[in-house]
């Protein structure tokens, strides 16, 4: 059992035909997290007892016949995002709060027979993409103790590479939920905004935050987003409309953008820059035909989310706190929030429609092509470094995620295999509004072909079939 | 000819079947126009000479057998929408511009045959729902000297009701598309955000704002709608969804909503009160079953245009102008502009957000009926009454009509019968978003059922075939 693989393939084929039942995961999966002592992943963990008596329910319910599509599955939250009964954090004590009813993203997995463990560290306030803005201690890369685990859900990519958790939930504003699954060798699916309800989260910006799904292979991670792609009409950011399901993306024959060589910008880090020419490099062996795709109003959308009146979102949300007790937030936290104060409701308006033109003219050229293809991050730095020059580094992490919220686009950041020198490398497809099913076939293709292991396990990735 | 009335269905019979060209009916309505004197009715009219050379244009197009829907049909603009080559005033000669293009409506409607004569005059910069807030002078009510004409779109209803014009086209943000035909006994078709490209308008709340119809009837409005009703690429708040069209409410057995009595204000004036109660009554004839409906939350909505950081959207278009020329600035416009100042980036999320749960809230409510019926306006004072007190007087013209756009809804104002003095009196017809196909059948029902002539015109409505 210590040798047992989280992925949702081998987990349900344990539980199917080798005698595995919840409450023993839960009581392995307790060893493996007591086995890492204090990795600072978790900010509330279930007492073992409650994971248990959950456990058991399941259990009961599957007995009973009921369909549980996540049955037995462990996951957890990032601790921005509400478990009734539980405190929700955001990684800031001054801010916590116990809420009397669970996210809505929570009630769904519950309700399909997944296993809440706990919540997980994070930048504090979402606001990051570092992961080691938390005063309370924060977790390391899975792959190095001197790199940073990438956030802001850091806790919860790692918490699944380390194959403590089959999947879990971050969320993700301008990369918080994929930036941390490139550290980290996992994948992050990112939904386009809308897609997935963020009722009981803590907003960043609440126009255009999701709800992302961190899990150790593709068909995981789309195994959740089916369970949660639902219209909640008591989200106002939620859409009733369906998902785009076809064409999709196969490998043999399609088109992909990718920026010219003069965007490529990886700040020297030479490692980085080698390993996406590779992930080129197997996207045209998969049958794709690349074009190359300027980056401008890309660039410039991402840049509206820290550099404009929408950071002013943030404010709404965490405003009260950042004036009441500005000594309980992260120092490179409130010099972000603050920046809220500089901007008038003129100014929120006038970057608006900004961002709605660039909108327009970036679908425009999205439509070319099957997809785009970005590294997930530049480089990946050491939390030493990022602790010296917090917001410049911070900064760099999101050249290119920032813009795909704002710009109500799907994304999904593949692991891209290990660099030269053993660190994970992500790659992200991105695609038109509402296209996430359309990526699934290319991302698992990719995915399969590049990856050695599952996350930071000892595990193979298995091909599945297709 | 004098006694030519402009309904389409009467000029189109004259054009088909009397012998009447283009260039004759202009030359007659410059008479007309000439006859009327300086009424501050247009702020630019085209030259006989231009306006004879574009009948010309037309008429040959016609000839070579082009289908032309809108042939031969004379149509003004208000003076905050582009032209070619004419001034764009929004009411305020510091402001004023000469546009290289023409607005997306007055591309179409050229294209469709359409005659432009003109640009009218407007409370300026749209802002407001009187019609005498322009320093450079104001049009009267057509049925009184004394009453206001109702704004913002005062001289494109004022123009239509005198018969100078067949239709116009003004703008409507917070009612500016209703109140003025509900003040001039004619049709103001109000389409919900985004069925009409606003691209080439001066902007007030460029998030909702609409282009609505001026017409005699009901039908003349739908058809230029018809025309009009075009996804635009270039305009970033067009939307591609098309118009519900699907089952029609039509008269014999539908339901309504009107607000409770305790909600039914018309400030003391008894007669506009008296008239809405036959309106209902008139519904109830046409086969209408009613149901009370609480307006709280539309008014909610109606109330963030002008008393959140809603208004902050007109200092993007108007506040340079505002700042630089305070002395170009009516009083009372200035003072409601300068309220965008108070507000901060925070705030306009703030009230967006709440925007979005009033909008969720009311749609659940209109699901319940097959339409929302209010008075367009609450009262109708004299003009030297809104002098004395222009805030108050102003904002009450509003309180049946500020929330329909930013709550997306679709609406048409229809003539009501004249009140017992006389003067003028509509209602509302309100429906769901992009429901305004829906209403067509039955506004026009009413409208023949309680309309004694067409606008201030001597003519009759004729009833149609349906």
């Amino acid at each position: 059992m210590p040798a047992l693989s989280l992925d949702f393939q081998r987990l349900r084929r344990a539980y199917a035909h080798q005698g595995l039942r919840p409450q023993a995961l839960v009581a392995e999966l307790y060893r493996r997290i007591a086995q890492r002592g204090d990795d600072h992943v978790w900010l509330h963990l279930l007492p073992l007892e409650e994971a248990l008596k959950r456990a058991r329910e399941v259990e009961a319910r599957f007995d009973r016949g009921e369909s549980l599509p996540l049955y037995g599955l462990p996951y957890g939250i990032k601790d921005n995002i509400d478990a009734a009964g539980l405190p929700t954090t955001a990684g800031c004590a001054a801010f916590s709060y116990v809420p009397p009813e669970s996210a809505a993203v929570v009630q769904l997995l519950d309700a399909a027979g997944a296993l809440l463990l706990g919540k997980h560290n994070l930048d504090q306030f979402a606001t990051g993409l570092v992961g080691i803005r938390n005063p309370a201690g924060f977790c390391r890369n899975s792959f190095s103790d001197e790199h940073i685990p990438g956030g802001s859900s850091s806790g919860s990519a790692v918490a699944v590479a380390a194959g403590l958790l089959s999947f879990s939930i971050g969320s993700d504003t301008g990369g918080s939920g994929r930036v941390p699954a490139a550290c980290n060798n996992i994948v992050g699916l990112k939904p386009t905004p809308g897609v997935i309800s963020t009722r009981g989260f803590v907003y960043g910006n609440r126009s255009f935050d999701v709800a992302p799904v961190f899990a150790l292979t593709v068909d995981d991670a789309y195994d959740v987003l089916q369970v949660l792609a639902q219209h909640d009409p008591r989200d106002t950011q939620s859409s009733p409309e369906p998902l785009l399901a076809a064409p999709p993306v196969r490998p043999a024959a399609f088109s992909f953008g990718l920026p010219p060589p003069s965007q490529r910008e990886f700040f020297g880090d030479l490692q980085a820059a080698r390993q996406f020419e590779r992930a080129v490099g197997q996207l045209i062996a998969l049958g794709g035909t690349a074009s190359e795709i300027d980056l401008t109003p890309f660039l410039e959308a991402g840049s509206l989310v820290f550099d404009s009146a929408l950071v002013a979102e943030r404010w709404v949300s965490y405003g009260a706190v950042a004036s009441r007790r500005p000594e309980a937030v992260d120092p490179a936290v409130l010099a972000s929030l603050r920046r809220a104060l500089d901007y008038t409701a003129a100014d929120a308006f006038a970057a608006q429609y900004r961002l709605a033109e660039l909108r327009q003219l970036t679908h425009d050229v999205l439509r070319g092509v099957d997809l785009l293809l970005l590294p997930t991050c530049a480089t990946l730095p050491r939390w030493a470094e990022v602790q010296a020059d917090p917001q410049r580094l911070n900064t760099r992490m999101g050249r290119y995620t920032y813009f795909a919220n704002p710009l109500h686009l799907s994304a999904i950041s593949v692991p891209a295999g290990l660099r030269d020198d053993g660190l994970p490398f992500g790659v992200s497809l991105i695609g038109l509004p509402r296209a996430e099913l359309r990526l699934r076939a290319l991302a698992r293709a990719l995915h399969e072909r590049s990856a050695q292991r599952l996350g930071a396990t000892p595990h193979a990735l298995r091909p599945t079939a297709s």
